[in-house]
Formats: structure tokens, sequence, C-alpha cells
């Protein structure tokens, strides 16, 4: 444990995020470097122990593992396009989509750094616990390497070694935080209209959500097999049930537009035959772009 | 206890879901009296001890409380139409809407009757266990004087006097259903384009919606006080990282319709002004009518 925190980590980017970071880092007992364009950000991290490199070679050169969080993916090319990456690690947490975490990986790779590819999923007031999700992809090595150093700002996750798991992961778990909140906020609009406040029936949303996500690794097996026995429920009742949805929706006066995006894709897949099939049968719909 | 279990209680319709009822009230050791169109529907019940009524007047009689579980609320009408239902407490377990619902209350106590309107959140094979979870709206004390008794079937909930709320809370908790169940199909789709299976994403997915109905109380003492400040993140972040998730999407082949939707009302919500309040602030559009 005493060796683990020696060890020296270098931040560059300093915005709220990168400010986090370099604290969780500190409060670890880490020798800690950090770099930021407008060197005032630094004025804290200093304060608290932290050593202001005047140049992002220097930030580079104060160890072996370099986080970067900075605004976008051309901010790191131009940050670090003319130095010598050799024997660096990096963990590239700026936002970013897939396809640009797989090019920043190559383009790393071929000036000599090692690269690892990251998604937070938290805010920066939990850098530094349990609740502070990380994700990362790229060389499994490399994050090994690097992983009880990086544990010091939360929850740290490895998914594979395709760099851009990390930019997929993060919006596909964005997907199911909206798809909760969005089903909480329909069912709260349709019970005030019965009087209900949204204290009384978020409970009830919790359980569901909750006992639904319960499920998902059995639904999982059918994905996987591509066989969707109808053993709780086929498609067609989903459908009907849908309907009721839309129809109460309609008649209490609110949004009916999500209820009535589920009933399409679901009457697509019936009208493609998958009407006595369990509802990850869906999962062919989902799989296909859009026609509009 | 013994005498909880010595009160006779009818149940009339004897499809999947009724003869499930039935069976689960002879197995908790009540005097069972059965009713259905189709009297062979109820030989399994009559071998397993009920009692088949010639008549449905003949039903109602048996005892204090008759569970209805037919096609539709007009059939419940026209099974009872001509019929005395003074001191019968009916317990509708049919699918409907909280309109029919509710109607049906004004009907049923016209005649006599007191009425609980319910809805069963559950496929027969689990009713009669814990994991059957059974909703029941109207008036409270003829809940609680049946409650010991309706109990034998599942999980039992009393949500309020309006006998609308079942069916509310019912189609609400099915939104919460396909909403998880779509979210997953979506980063499972995605994820599947990176080589990740359905197995290994499904994990991550349950975590996230089980993590984000955790917020799901917090959240709601925002809507209750109308008063949305940026705690967490403001509206205008998520909406540029469901631009991301559509983005990904699309580079990748899967649909996107879902997103698009997500951002479709996040951006209403922001051309209102509430780009810099939080996520619940999507209630004011939720709680609109469509505009399509």
């Amino acid at each position: 444990m005493s060796n683990r925190s020696e060890t020296p980590v270098t931040v560059i980017g300093l915005g709220l995020m990168g400010q986090a970071l370099a604290a969780a880092f500190l409060k670890a007992g880490h020798p800690t470097t950090v770099w930021n364009r407008t060197a005032s950000k630094a004025d804290q991290l200093v304060a608290a122990g932290a050593r202001l490199a005047p140049t992002v070679a220097d930030a580079l050169e104060a160890g072996p593992l370099t986080l970067l969080c900075v605004s976008d993916y051309q901010a790191v090319r131009e940050l670090l396009g003319d130095l010598d990456l050799d024997g660096t690690t990096l963990v590239n947490l700026t936002s970013g989509d897939s396809a640009q975490a797989r090019q920043t990986a190559a383009w790393a790779e071929q000036r000599g750094a090692r690269y690892l590819d990251g998604a937070i999923m938290a805010i920066p007031p939990v850098i530094g616990t349990a609740d502070a999700v990380i994700l990362h992809s790229g060389p499994q090595a490399d994050f090994e390497a690097h992983e009880p150093v990086l544990e010091a700002l939360g929850t740290v996750t490895y998914l594979g070694t395709d760099p851009g798991l990390a930019s997929l992961y993060d919006v596909a778990g964005l997907a199911m935080m909206w798809s909760v909140l969005n089903a909480w906020l329909q069912g709260t609009a349709l019970l005030r209209t019965a009087g209900v406040d949204a204290a009384t029936y978020a409970p009830f949303a919790r359980l569901m959500a909750a006992g639904v996500a319960d499920w998902l690794p059995g639904y999982a097996e059918q994905v996987d097999k591509g066989s969707f026995p109808a053993e709780v429920a086929a498609l067609e009742t989903d459908a009907r049930s849908m309907a009721h949805l839309i129809e109460e929706s309609e008649a209490a006066g609110v949004n009916a537009e999500l209820p009535k995006l589920f009933k399409a894709m679901a009457d697509r897949a019936i009208a493609a035959g998958h009407g006595g099939e369990q509802y990850p049968v869906l999962i062919e719909e989902f799989a296909k772009p859009s026609t509009d």
C-alpha cells in the first residue's frame, strides 16, 4: 500500500473534472503533477500539494502515468502533437465518441505511448468515492499496471481491448439513465392527473425499474441465442398493453410520444412475424438503422 | 389464522389467470366457489376442491367476496347486470383502463355492491407467491376488510380510494418495464457492433437501471416542489450527451429513434428556457399533450 501511494501521477486539463481527479490523487497520497493552459486553475491544487508543471512536456516527464481531461480529442492531439510519448501511459478521460477513441489510440501508439481510453460516469463532487464509476478500455496489461493508482478515483472498471468500448458503454449507460427517468416522468405525469404526487409514486417506479433490471441477464441469454420463446409473455400482449398506456396518456392529457414509439417498434416486430415471441426479440428492430 | 383460511371466496372467470387465482385460494385453504361461462374450465379446480356454481347468482351468494377476472369490463356488466349485489364486495381484476374502472365502481355501488378495482402485475404461474404484485384501489375500509384473504394471491398493495388508480399504476409500471428493456436493447445493439455479447453487457445495464432507480425519490421532491436546481447536472449537458448517443447509434448502424425522441423532448425544454435546470424539469414536457 505504501508503494502504491508513492506512485507519481500527472493530470492535464484542470476543468472541474480535472481538478477533482488531481485532488483525489493528492488525497490518496500520490505525488501529483498538473498542467493547464490557464495556470491559475491549478492554484487550489498547488496549495494542497500538487506541483504545477511549466509545460506539457515537463508534466509528462514527471512520471509514467498521465491522465488527460481536456475539452475534446482535437485538444489532446494539439497538446501532445510534438512531444515524445515513448514510455508514457496516457489515460484519456476526455469526452468523445468511440471512433475518436480508436483513432486517438492508434495515433498515440504510433508515437510510442501506451493508451487507455476512459469515460467518467460521475460528477466531479463524487470523484474519489466508490460512487464514481470510471470505465476504461484498451490493452489489459496497461490497465492492470496502473489499476492500483487509478483506484484512487473511484470504482474503476476494465471493459476490453477495443479503446472505443468506454465511450460505447458510456452512452449506452446514459440511454438507460434517460429511459428510467423518462418512464418515471411519464408515470408521474399520468398519476398527477389522478391527484397522486410525485413522492407517492416514486417508490413504485423505483421497485419496477429495479425489478425489471434483474431480468436483464436472463433476457440477454435469449439475445445471444437468437431464440425468444414467450416464457413470460408474448410481444403481442405487450403491444395491447402499450395501446392502453397510449389511451390513458391521451385521456389524461399527458404526452404520449414515448408510448407511441414503444408501440411503433413493437408493431414493426409483430408485422415481421414476431408477435408470439418474447420482448427481447425487439433486438432485431434495435439492431437496424432507423428508417426515418 | 384459522379463521382467515375459513373465509369463503368466489372467483368468476376461469381463463389462465382466473384459474391461477382460484388455485391460490384453494391452496391457502379458502372454501372457493368458481363460475365460468364454459364450465369445463373449472374441471381441474373442482378436482382440487373448488365448488362449481351453476349460476353467477349462486356464485355471488357463496360468500361476501367475489373476484372478477373476465375478458373486459363490458362482460362484467353483462354478467352482473340483473343481480342483487347488496352486501357483496367485488374485486374486479379484469383488464381495463382507469375510466372503465371509475364507471364500473359507480355502477356497482349503485347496485349495492362494495367495489375494489385491481390490476395484476404478474403472470399466472407466479400467482400465490410474493412475486405476484396485485394493485388495488377503491374504499380503504373494503380493502382492509378483505386484505387477509387477498394476501393468498401474492403481494397485495393498496393505492388509494380512486378506483382508477390500479389501472394507472399498472400502465405506468409497464412504461417503466418497456423503458428499461428498450434502453437495454439499445445498448445491447450498440455494444454488439463492437463485438460485445448481450450477456457481457447485461450486468452493466442492470447496475445502471438499479442505480438510477435509487435517484427517483429524491428527484420526486424536485417535481413536487416545482423547483429543479442543477445539483447533479444541467439539462443542456444531458442534451449534448444525447447527441453523442445519436451519433454513436447512427455510426454503428443501429436504430436511433429512441435517442432522437429523448433529445427532441430535452430540446423543447431547453427552448422553453430550462437548459440550466436539472433533468426532472422535463416533467413540464411530459405533462403536456403531444403536439403530433
